[in-house]
């Protein structure tokens, strides 16, 4: 019996991302799409190769109050603008929350899947980790979990392709032709992200993250993101790459490679990369993640979730190889 | 019970997406990979993102008499590379040449499989048709089947991503810095693709495509053809689109637009988008045709006619919509 | 002595190219700077990169009945935003109009610098021509002025980078994820820069341009333009080579080569490359031009524009070989 | 009187725009070009925008023993091709190596300009920077210099655009199709720049740069570096920016800037920009550095030591705005 699914913000890239995934799903039927701009529309006008059986379905004007009868609800709406509503939703439509507004936050379960997926099992309020998040905790949990790297002193310089902007981010500084051939970097020492990564490197090693420096930048690509992450620690880079096999071990979507990751090798997937390169002599240690920003940064790990809450198969849907070149 | 499947050229463009597509078809097992710069590695050496069982596969030097036992290969070798040894591939072992050898040759059949599936059916010995005759013929199928366009007055404006000069192409002219912001017309007056594209428009015209003119692009791309065809004929818009409708009723791949199609529209799918825009006081007529160059333009289209010559639906493996953005 | 220079629309695209190209003249002194969503801030906080000499200088609301003393103003701004302000310029300022309210309008002279210089020089209302025109129109005129295409039967198939879109245009259709990895074709028999390139054909033929069918394409790329133009015709390719060269002999933007021009070979400079490929047993002339839409398409022609109103070298300020790679 | 200027290696990437600036220069009349696979060609088959002064340039073999009367000869070899060439060019031509077989070599000067200026002056052997140098240095320099960061514990996370992987470096990793929505860490814990890098930071602090981390990253985009840099310090943002504004004043090329700095606002010129950021009470400074890696990178400087050692205004032929968009 298939699993009857709706989709928030569906216009928007993570939205479009989820509809992508979820129409390729073998077990959800997608029976609701909203969203803000385009509601009216058919998907098909929005997405004109959409599988011909999804074509006709029009996109609602989103309304909690105004639900088809649904099982699982994911929710893709710029921050701030989630909260208030998924609280009307009916408490038996399961909810994964791909926006940024009920990470850490009560009654909702952190759904850092690839490392916590028995925390997840069985709950109805997952909150997506971020994009940027998503890279660097993947990267950090089996060094910290192994106390393999100091938690609290933690340097991340992140670099993610421009659709982490989001697709209402089109002004003119997301513009083609100003973005194009330009790297820049934004955000230093402001907090966005940084709260949601203290209190995941927090739980995972016992201890504080409070010397955390996260360096975001926008780079000329349309997916994808980096984290290179420099930390200290006297383990070799054999200790942490077997660290991370064993960590990783039996789980489906991380990948360990002995060599740094590439953004192109998730484009389009629910996979994430992680190497490292240490050297003890020096007490440092860097850890790489790179995960497709919209794949295991938003919709891939949000269909993972509600695999995860629904009792199916948690690769059900996931298990498409990445778009390469 | 799945079909043994072989890749020959692995490691090229049209290689690795026939790899990601049989890695993810439900019928379809791929037991034997060559390459030949690749031979010794393992699949996961050259694809980080691939699926975890076909992980270790060891890539062989392409020697069609060491072949394992095979249902299907998928041959997508440099053109003038194949004709050779293929010939000396079991005739037992089905082939789609998703190179040039064997396009309009005795013996082989040509795959345009939305056209013609029925003579597809059945056959062992398939010629894939090249990226720009795939978007080229689809656009101007129903306008020949129906005279409204005169076959022998064509003039096709074609663009193409840079991964349609391969892998082995490799030379500066298609490096990043050089072809990044840089729109190159080349080939003027030459006949590559030609022969294969005036045949086909005589067998859809029954007429001659003596006066065919056509000019090939690279575009600042990966992925992505469009064809953009100016021909005579006295139809309006309305009647080339409803033409279109008709002749591809019921087929799963080919979609008629109002709007003029985009490469990223179908971007690692096996769609082809097809539109027209018609002026019948002017005698003129455009088509346009959008596919994957390595999609419907290469390996889509190849395991397309894997389905047809195995007798599966003619949809398997083949149903993902197409990444964006 | 200095020629006191202001620009209206500075913050835009072509605005800030005449920005660039000004401040490296040896004649003109940038006085005057005007913006609408910039206004109040100084030139260096839109253009870091600014000569030190400018940097303070602070943007102005446009106000045509508030400029300081000038001996040319460059406008640059969205079609239809300047036909009524600059009515209002008083009459010793030399206006060159980057944008396309002013083309072949009673009073102003359209500027077509490599073709009619002469006719040029001595005005103080110039109309620059718009950014395909200037391609299309540098290719076709020593084949229209020698007869060696029909006027009548020209389908040109245009390909622009989508700083050519302005920097206002920055909905997400000209955001950079939605931009990427696609190629656009838009305005199909539409009739945008019809009239300004069929009345030009016409001056430059004796003829009419009737059959005139234009097809632009949006490229991802920031700069440049490519026209592709199919037209019919006696001529050999050489003998198209040899009209373009005799007339272009001397002048000094226009490059004829015997190679497919490519669109990086112009960037960031005025010049323009033209090529040909003729058949004619096939009674086919294709014309190809290529210019930086920046550029000899905007900018850099405005300023060949104002050195010929000023009476000084046509190349001043605008000898820069093109940026590559 | 002119200067008779020569450029080896001009069909790489640094040569070709070492030869944009020289042909722009006042003072310097190219009279010398030499290439490897380019020899035997004329300038203009390589450069098809080259003002056509010098278009028939022929480029020759690169022979020490055969040159021409020179004053200034620039070196634009790969790494390990100059160094016993380039002893055998005649002492009275000055020479300024683009390539890195002379940093920190006996007989030859760093030619760090915006820093070391009057070391440069009157030499005769130039070994120009690095084009991470280059960016890493320059934003280092006044923080070193007055104290600010300590010199033992820096970390730079470097990135690229593809340029930089030079011309001869088209492998298919540097192809468009996969470097395109790609980013690469590489060299991970590996020394190349590093004694480079490692040596000026001494010379500027006095102190050891022990403890150095450099982690490169290739970007999809042409041109520009920027890197990111961690390090250690109780100063100020303010203090920081303080710091560079006293250091570089009345300096011509350096840009301290309050926002963080984008690769774009170089592009085409021969700017650095610096910024900081800085948090006293976490003990931690981020330096940031941005210039084009052919302009300040690479032929840029080079220009600016040869005005230095031939007693030309600094400035001269590198006073051209940057590129944008």
């Amino acid at each position: 019996m298939s699993i009857r699914v709706g989709i928030v913000g569906i216009s928007g890239f993570g939205g479009g991302e989820a509809m992508r995934l979820v129409a390729g799903h073998p077990s959800f039927e997608l029976v609701y799409a909203a969203g803000e701009g385009s509601a009216g529309s058919r998907l098909v006008d929005r997405f004109p190769g959409v599988p011909a059986r999804l074509a006709d379905l029009v996109i609602e004007k989103w309304d909690p109050a105004a639900l088809p009868r649904l099982d699982v609800l994911f929710a893709s709406l710029p921050t701030g603008a989630s909260a208030e509503a998924l609280a009307r939703v009916p408490q038996d439509v399961k909810i994964v929350d791909i926006g940024g507004d009920h990470r850490y936050v009560d009654g909702w379960t952190y759904g850092l899947a690839d490392v916590w997926p028995d925390e997840i099992k069985g709950r109805s309020r997952i909150a997506n980790p971020g994009c940027f998040p998503a890279a660097v905790l993947t990267a950090l949990a089996p060094l910290l979990a192994d106390g393999l790297i100091e938690p609290g002193n933690i340097v991340i310089d992140a670099k993610t392709g421009i659709s982490g902007a989001g697709r209402g981010g089109a002004d003119s500084r997301f513009g083609y032709a100003e973005s194009n051939e330009n790297l820049v970097p934004y955000g230093l020492l402001k907090h966005t992200h940084m709260p949601e990564m203290a209190s995941t490197i927090g739980r995972l090693s016992g201890g504080s993250a409070a010397g955390l420096v996260f360096t975001p930048h926008l780079v000329p690509m349309t997916r994808g993101v980096l984290a290179t992450i420099y930390g200290r620690g006297r383990a070799t880079t054999d200790q942490c790459l077997e660290a991370a096999r064993r960590f990783y071990d039996g789980r489906a979507f991380v990948r360990v490679t002995d060599r740094p990751p590439q953004t192109k090798w998730a484009t389009g997937s629910n996979l994430a990369f992680v190497s490292y390169a240490a050297d003890p002599e020096r007490n440092l240690v860097i850890a790489m993640g790179v995960v497709d920003n919209l794949g295991k940064g938003a919709a891939g790990q949000a269909v993972q979730n509600a695999n995860l809450i629904c009792g199916l198969p948690e690769t059900a849907g996931l298990d498409g190889a990445p778009v390469w070149p």
